[in-house]
């Protein structure tokens, strides 16, 4: 039975690119079942992403399309199957939840190693579901030394994506840099508007009737990061900043849900400040 | 320090009412919070709800309102505070699983008295949050016998509500009967678009491009009762069907959960086969 | 046959107010149709609004409600009819063009009195529907100059409301001052999101995966003034900016037109910076 | 200066059909801007879609394409340029005026050739704008004798989509099979939820709490034609099925204009009885 596989190329554009990945590929005897194909005309760069079905020396077909296409061309050719994911959150529980209620029933295409929280509150939780727990509190630590057991922790395992499920502290560029563009953050607010410190009362002030969530990738520059989902709920008068929070909470785990899967297919690409969706 | 009630009120309409029931609060020194008002035209039928705080003798009120509203009134004054439910369900976890972590995280304005099921498949997870999980097999019984063991389970509790989270059993008109207007089921479809059998799969041969949940208060005909709340997700033709179930599982958790909300908080009145929702 | 009226009240909050207008209105024989009371517990102030049948002699009413209120109490009470709008705009034609159509099918509950520009761009449009045009160019003249011309014009009619369907000046505190609370504008933007000129560019710099667009009343700040209604669209990575703009059309013209339904309706309350919407 | 290009392609699939193509774009020195791929599963069709830049031979390109791909495969390569266009319309103004206004503001991909309709009442609306307008009156004729008079009509024009703008006629087999796959409708509703007459009082009467409404590929089968876009907006207890109605119609066009631009995009394919938007 023919396996199924996924190939994301992003390189600079130019003439021949859709030909000379589709040569390869069916030279190899491959299928392509779905593309997907986009050229930024800004930064002249070129994104592909096939579904492939057949049987695949993953390595080899990488070299091959290596020597085709533009020097600077990321390739990356995977195996359709469960990522390996750390989830970090601090004391709230609904998106944290959300994701260990999926993954209990098998709906989250994968395996979640550890929970790692500055705090201990949502160790009761997290042990329910016999997923490991390791709470690194930052109490008298600098934010280096604080990061620094976390990397520690973190070192144990081999992760493709940390998810931060309301993780309330700012991370250093060293720990971003040490998982670029492979963390993801739920920020509880239609970023840009409301960018900061408590964005329910922010809202509220401002007298939205429309508040949001949005999930990016991390980078240096906090709630900067590129976007890859955002969702919205109704509000009104009747709204305190406690009531946009408290209906804030089921868009922020929908949308964190949202993104989550996104990665787990890998059907995002970075592109600068943005992301490209497939 | 004032505590909080609400007054809910429907009887066929006449002149004055708003003005005999504020007349009646303001006497007894109430202050109302909030209050709305509809008048269906079409049935003449009232409808009121205040919020109001002070210090109440829930049944002299309730006696002097009877006196000077119509005589079909239907008067309810009940302390804010939590309810009292029963969730029921069947084989999949998420709507279940969604309300099990509100609870737990003390977001949801009731308690969960016991969780009952046709099968053991959520034992394990209702009993990781150390509610009482009631299986009641229809292995061999008639629908009669089935639902005669179910509310002998039931009859130990003082319930509120009846939530069915995913249940998938047909319910009699007897059970209905039993628990009137306080049982809410979630239709994993845009009511009244794909009533019956495998909403998913009908809405995937259709080729809509718009999928939803329905929340409604359950009557003797499936599919019928009362709508509470509605949503909607997008979807394409890359959806498969079980590609649409799959994403589906949010809305329905969703709108189980703002219908619920509304339910625990008073907000819901029954107009015939309609709600009005304040 | 009975008259419709909308009755606005909005005071400071004290006990018994439901109570004291119910009863004002139950002795002249009224009977509310529909109504809804809000307490804004922050500023303690109190918004109710009824729609009422009955005869009524509109100034003895406001008299009567005004000895039992509070001494700042706003009272509006005002028979249900069509409203005298004037529509200021610049050179795009999305939202003149959908209240004109609108207007010419009977769809809006409004007269467009005039339509008054700073360009003579949407002169052509606007005759087809045989309302009057007035272009009066800012060219060579200061921001005050310009405006006393325009109010000069504005001077000759009797006007309910001002919509500006994408005037893109600025106006000055004492324009606004002239026609307070009465001024509605639609902002090219999720407010607060992108304040200020090109939104749809910010907006596809940041990379942004919704847009939209916010109706509000004009005050003396800039994009600042109390929202009445907002909704979004959703765009990807293929949108340019200039996608969005044309996608945004769409959004910043039903906007416009609900808030201005709100408004001919006399649902707005403004509440500070807020809007209290029934 | 390079031209931009649409190459539509769906045929049976088979290994290689990607290659096949971007081989041919790429000997004829052509770039793809963007392109789509999809496989139907259940079907085994490949449909694909391009955006290219380039001097073309459209005949040439399509006759080498032919050659290579299997024998029972479309293929439309067309310039990127205004498609023309014919509205059909009855009496409702709304979805009319909406396209009429994005025509004269250049804001529609499109001619409009003419608008033809079975009253005379959009007659003075449709020649402010200078387009002609042929009122073919349906009464005391039969259907088939109706339509001979609109086909001779229609006749003249060179038309590349028909647009049914609430046109309130049923058309025959006949008919559709003249434009077939040409004709787009826009339903009142929220399909497959309330086909028939009067949606809007069927929603009122269901008491649900969204509406929406459906544009689609007119078939043989009234209502049941391949979806291309469908949208809601939010409905409560205080609307009747007028207010509904009322509310519908901004849904109603907006619907209608996306799918309009879908299709003078050439972003829809026809599969079965489902469309494929890329």
């Amino acid at each position: 039975m023919d396996r199924k596989y996924i190939v994301k190329i992003d390189c600079d554009d130019e003439k021949g690119l859709v030909y000379k990945i589709s040569q390869t590929l069916f030279k190899d005897g491959l299928n392509i079942v779905a593309n997907r194909e986009f050229v930024d005309i800004q930064t002249k760069k070129f994104f592909f992403r096939a579904e492939i079905k057949g049987d695949i020396d993953t390595e080899g077909l990488a070299n091959e399309l290596k020597k085709k296409l533009p020097q600077n061309s990321n390739i990356l050719i995977s195996e359709k199957k469960k990522k390996d994911i750390i989830v970090m959150c601090t004391k709230e529980s609904h998106a944290l939840g959300d994701i260990l209620i999926k993954h209990y029933s098998d709906e989250l295409n994968a395996n979640i190693l550890a929970v790692v929280s500055n705090y201990d509150i949502l160790q009761p939780l997290v042990e329910k579901f016999d997923i490991p727990y390791y709470c690194v509190s930052h109490k008298d630590l600098s934010r280096e030394e604080h990061e620094k057991k976390i990397l520690e922790v973190l070192s144990k395992f081999d992760i493709d994506f940390i998810v931060l499920a309301k993780y309330m502290r700012i991370l250093t560029p060293k720990f971003v840099k040490s998982y670029e563009n492979r963390i993801i953050n739920i920020h509880h607010s239609f970023l840009p508007a409301f960018i900061g410190a408590n964005p329910y009362k922010q809202a509220y002030e401002r007298g939205v009737k429309i508040i949001g969530a949005t999930a990016h990738i991390v980078t240096d520059n906090l709630d900067e990061g590129p976007i890859i989902a955002q969702d919205i709920i109704r509000v009104d008068h009747t709204y305190g900043w406690r009531d946009m929070q408290f209906a804030g909470k089921n868009v922020e785990k929908t949308v964190l849900s949202n993104a989550l899967n996104l990665a787990l297919e890998d059907k995002i690409f970075i592109n600068g400040n943005k992301t490209i969706i497939f």
